[in-house]
């Protein structure tokens, strides 16, 4: 089973803007780069856009540990860090995961 | 963009095994059967196996409409209905979405 995180973050609404690009920019490059990186799927609230999911899936924890000390993360997060009002990490467990085997 | 899900539900500790098998079921069946279903994810926190989250990507709302009405989706749905306590669904919007091109 990989390792699944999830977390719940509220952005400054006057920095939403810069923290989409910040952010985009980082799941695009972990997913290209890193083999341990999964799947990283980020959602809004749709009546609080301001109010994210993110639910990220690693192959398994030393991944996860990988992706958060590697530079394109340590750029986000210095990039990040003042834009992020409230920020909520989840320590969870697969219960199931299901997909289709390709796209 | 798919449209994504997230429901978080709690369930009671004494039926927890039971909810666990019929959800197993039903998440299998789904891939299995409709194409509009691209992913299900269940997992529960760390500290806490009664509360789980669910993060569903389905091919747009109409598939996930298909399939909540879906005869394996109601099943569940009177198998497990006195299972859970408490059942949030949480409206979402995509903000970026970035998987492993396949397995």
């Amino acid at each position: 089973m990989p390792f699944v995180r999830i977390a719940e973050l509220e952005i400054d609404p006057t920095q939403l803007d810069g923290y989409r690009a910040a952010v985009k920019e980082e799941m695009e490059t972990s997913i290209r780069v890193e083999s341990g990186v999964l799947a990283i799927y980020a959602v809004a609230e749709k009546d609080a856009p301001t109010k994210l999911t993110f639910f990220e899936l690693y192959a398994d924890e030393a991944a996860y540990r990988a992706h958060i000390a590697s530079p394109h993360f340590r750029k986000y997060f210095e990039t990040t860090k003042d834009m992020i009002t409230s920020r909520k990490l989840i320590d969870t467990v697969p219960l199931q995961l299901s997909a289709k085997p390709q796209r």
